[in-house]
């Protein structure tokens, strides 16, 4: 048996680098110096001749370098991410050289405070200096530096890895096009830090530990075991351990009525904490956790908002919904801290059961973004890229898709838009406007879409999505930050309009609103002298199963606008979707509108 | 400084009875048997001459029998359910006669493990029998016979004491008229097992446990710490621990850049673990863990619902919105099993960011919940109670109930039912006219209403009301379980109308509906003249703040009726509210409509 799948990078082989010498040790945040330190890392793929398709991957917790392919033939597993990187996977080694190192304070060959202190000719053990993400982002850098790799097309990586990329876009702006932070934050919560706290606890408590000198005698093993299980715990989701275990008994239908674990849950636990026991390092559990629980960007840079304020990278953020562990609530702080810096920043929060493991097990819909996002930000780049870069599975469009394609015709919209303006289309759908007002218009823009489905789609078209229900509001967008906000067929199916549109008139200098006409002729004899809910060409739909929850007319809207303070600069009754403008009676004769607004 | 607060019930004192004989013993539900089984408990008020004002109160894993009051005068500490048990509070002991006994396998005076084994005479340690949640209950049982109670008002517990009432409720179902079990489940699920497992593992592992064999000497309390401080984790919610710890550093602004507890959230686990030390046992924790652990009504039983198939006691069952360990979708399974069974149940999810803990903590909303049901409880005894059981503040009605108060005339409704029949108000508002209906035609009535505060007024009328979203469906509910089901000025504010009216269709042997008529010539007029969205009185609310999401007329209902297969009965077109059907035109001048409707 071999653990080489087909598409595996294969035998690899972990190569270790001296980047910071005994004798120019490096000053670390805490304000200790360290030196010598050693770096662990392993590559896989090629450097081009541009140079320009470096790949860094950022390892979690309990991760190291060898993020893929095997050691030996015989090797029993791969590399931690295996399925994520090789030919022609999420990160296809046929494209891109991906580099993974392990992260200083680790036990996979980089120095950690198992290494042994020169001072003393003893591994450090407590001695190790506290080190922090910034401190591990150094020295990555420094890495890089002795391997003469000046540019990274992206950095990427999940949990404390997506911490390191974070830290990485802002502080080392200039040397990357893209970052990718998955299933991460910008700071750990009180949850959080809680439970890493009782996990040192346990290692600490444990009469093995001997204050970190375990080292040749036995190790802290319970301790330890103890912390992983906690962890274990953390990165699944309680609907995810339903699934998985339930109530569950291992071997038999009865209790057994003692101690011993005998709910499958237990025993998975069990073998969690005690294979992590013979391939991990306490102390390292100790001082990894230690930099997350540290790790707080709006603390360094005074908010989160300022945090990012140098950061030029794209960026994909992506969480998981069942994520209580980095939550997709914190994803989001990340999105509207680059938003609200005006950055180039597209976000999934892509739906699973597996929590936080997710980032390690959501391979396909994952592995989809991060292709589509390296082709689609090379492309940017100007560089050719052949093929196709993510799965496109033909779907029957949702009722709400339907109802969006029913859209005014774009060429009427196109026309109402200055070209090199900015644009922030809110339900943008699978980006098909903001594809072709840049392609005709030149535009630069945004869209907001709630299904991930759709977001896909508008990431593969290089364009800049984010994730959102359009009901929470814009507050991260800036005033004015937008030359058009485009609201399209939408208002009259969300929950408060007033409230959409206020944000809409704050964030763009002008507004473009659609939506069908409410008091159409049809309409109007429909319930005139039929006594019914109008059923039209452009509302399709009966009156118990319609996503449209507002009747609205042209009057009305005129109306709102005046109780919102807003100027109607433009208004285009449309027949069909004709781009001749109905001239008389238009609330009569139109079957939907196009509004362009403005607030001042 | 005295731990008497006002209306406390004062100096108390724990007492000590042998329910079973050391030649006696008790067969457990393991198969092991144990005797002699001390337990010790507290009393508050008196039981009075009709000896039907007794209420049993079961506590949680680190409770004892001391729920209220204080032992000595200069006690720091009352009793830990204080702030619920005394004069005039949610359990009123001017009114109520209290009972609280220390669980078997306890550590607080009631026979456990670290009792003296007499056949060794040294603690018990391990060698003491597995217990479940259904023998501390027997021997709760013995208790109450001991004392000649053989009539509860009302068994009520949280957390692990929820699972004793539910037990309670089962095992012995004549004997009692109310049962409260709040923030508690039938079965604990994969992920609490899962915390509970790693809790026992880390005392387990102390060094100091020593098989259970460690009194007199040092106790495992750095496992038992450990095991607490995960409990405490659970117990809060994440918002919770946010507001209240959040990052905050425990004494300086800057990381001390060691393994020091630093963050407050630390050095608050720290002080509960070590407090908890000092007052609890460990071989304790792992005895009521294990049968917390155990505990699975449904197993016990082949399903929940045959669970309650014999239970006899009203039900309020009470969760708390962001409680993680016990969730409010554990305590709707309760409901829903018996809701299934036919069983009198009312059921509140208060909203609270306390977590678990809220049980301990919600002590305002709770106890006004607690006392209207004990209260209407004695009333439906038919007991003359005096007084008010709930602070009634004047609330300023939100718009769902502006709008539901346009509900059409409850005369009008009341002379469509029948007298002694069974009906279920789907949305029923403050239960008014459920109450109405059982004052003037006798009829059982069931409520279902999304809002809390309605919730109580409905619970304070004697009603029984399930704080349900009417969307999430009727699935309990038995077919054909009502004569009647009401759904009144409300198919045209939910999303799926068609959902709901086959579950009322299904559930009720007649469906009452009313809503508003789109149709009205009103309505006509406005949108064929004027071109607007009606405004009218029965449609009163702009189409950008309505929270009506459908028009329909009854045109558009007799059709819908086709579609779902419905029976008209009758159809009772109304001008204003008077109860004068209108008979010319009724989908012209109706301003609303009941309908009635049955399915075969």
């Amino acid at each position: 048996m071999t653990a080489i799948g087909e598409n595996s990078v294969g035998l690899v082989e972990t190569k270790v680098l001296r980047v910071v010498e005994a004798d120019a040790p490096l000053l670390l945040e805490c304000g200790k110096r360290l030196g010598p330190i050693d770096v662990a890392y392993e590559t896989y793929g090629q450097l081009n001749e541009a140079r320009d398709n470096a790949i860094l991957v950022c390892h979690a917790l309990s991760g190291s370098a060898h993020a893929a392919g095997v050691h030996r033939p015989d090797d029993a597993k791969p590399g931690w991410w295996e399925d994520m990187i090789g030919p022609g996977k999420g990160i296809d080694t046929d494209k891109y050289f991906v580099l993974c190192s392990n992260v200083l304070g680790g036990c996979s060959g980089t120095t950690g405070p198992s290494s042994v202190d020169p001072e003393t000719g003893q591994p450090y053990g407590l001695r190790f200096p506290i080190i922090t993400i910034a401190d591990m982002v150094r020295v990555q850098k420094l890495l890089l530096d002795r391997l003469g790799i000046d540019h990274l097309l992206a950095v990427i990586g999940g949990s404390i890895g997506g911490m390191q990329v974070l830290q990485w876009s802002i502080a080392y702006p200039e040397m990357m096009d893209a970052a990718i932070p998955v299933a991460t934050t910008t700071h750990l919560g009180a949850q959080s830090i809680a439970f890493d706290a009782v996990g040192r606890n346990a290692i600490l408590a444990d009469a093995s530990f001997a204050n970190g000198q375990y080292h040749g005698k036995s190790v802290p093993a319970r301790g330890l075991a103890i912390a992983r299980m906690i962890g274990h715990i953390t990165y699944l989701s309680e609907e995810g351990m339903r699934q998985k275990f339930g109530r569950q008994l291992r071997s038999t239908e009865k209790y057994s009525y003692d101690f011993n674990s005998e709910f499958s849950v237990e025993t998975y636990l069990d073998y969690q904490g005690q294979t992590f026991v013979d391939r991990f390092d306490a102390n390292s559990y100790l001082y990894i956790t230690k930099a997350s629980d540290y790790f707080d960007l709006a603390r360094d840079h005074g908010s989160l908002q300022q945090a990012f304020a140098n950061a030029k990278a794209r960026f994909l953020v992506v969480s998981f919904s069942s994520d209580w562990l980095f939550t997709p609530a914190q994803s989001e702080a990340i999105v509207d801290a680059l938003v609200a810096n005006g950055r180039d920043v597209s976000f999934c929060n892509i739906d699973s059961s597996y929590g936080h493991d997710a980032f390690l097990l959501e391979n396909d819909t994952l592995g989809a973004f991060i292709n589509c996002f390296l082709t689609a930000t090379r492309r940017r780049n100007g560089v050719e890229v052949e093929g196709v870069c993510c799965p496109r599975h033909p779907r029957v469009p949702s009722r709400a898709e339907q109802a969006h394609r029913a859209r005014v015709d774009y060429q009427l919209v196109e026309s109402l838009i200055e070209p090199d303006a900015t644009v922030l289309d809110v339900g943008c759908g699978d980006g098909e406007l903001l594809a072709r007002l840049r392609q005709d218009k030149r535009i630069e823009g945004r869209g907001i879409e709630l299904e991930q489905d759709l977001v896909l789609n508008g990431v593969c078209k290089r364009l800049s999505i984010i994730q959102y229900d359009i009901e929470r509001g814009l507050g991260s967008y800036a005033d004015r930050s937008f030359d058009y906000a485009i609201l399209s067929q939408t208002v009259q199916t969300i929950r408060d309009p007033e409230r959409v549109l206020t944000e809409l008139l704050r964030v763009g200098r002008q507004v473009v609103v659609s939506f069908p006409n409410f008091a159409h002729w049809r309409s109007r004899v429909q319930l005139m002298c039929r006594g019914k809910a109008p059923v039209t060409r452009q509302l399709p739909f009966g009156w118990h199963d319609t996503p449209n929850i507002h009747c609205l007319s042209l009057k009305d809207f005129d109306e709102f606008c005046g109780h919102l303070g807003a100027t109607i600069e433009r208004r285009v009754p449309l027949v069909k979707t004709r781009p001749s403008p109905v001239r008389l009676w238009p609330n009569l004769l139109a079957e939907q509108v196009i509004y362009v607004l403005r607030k001042d």
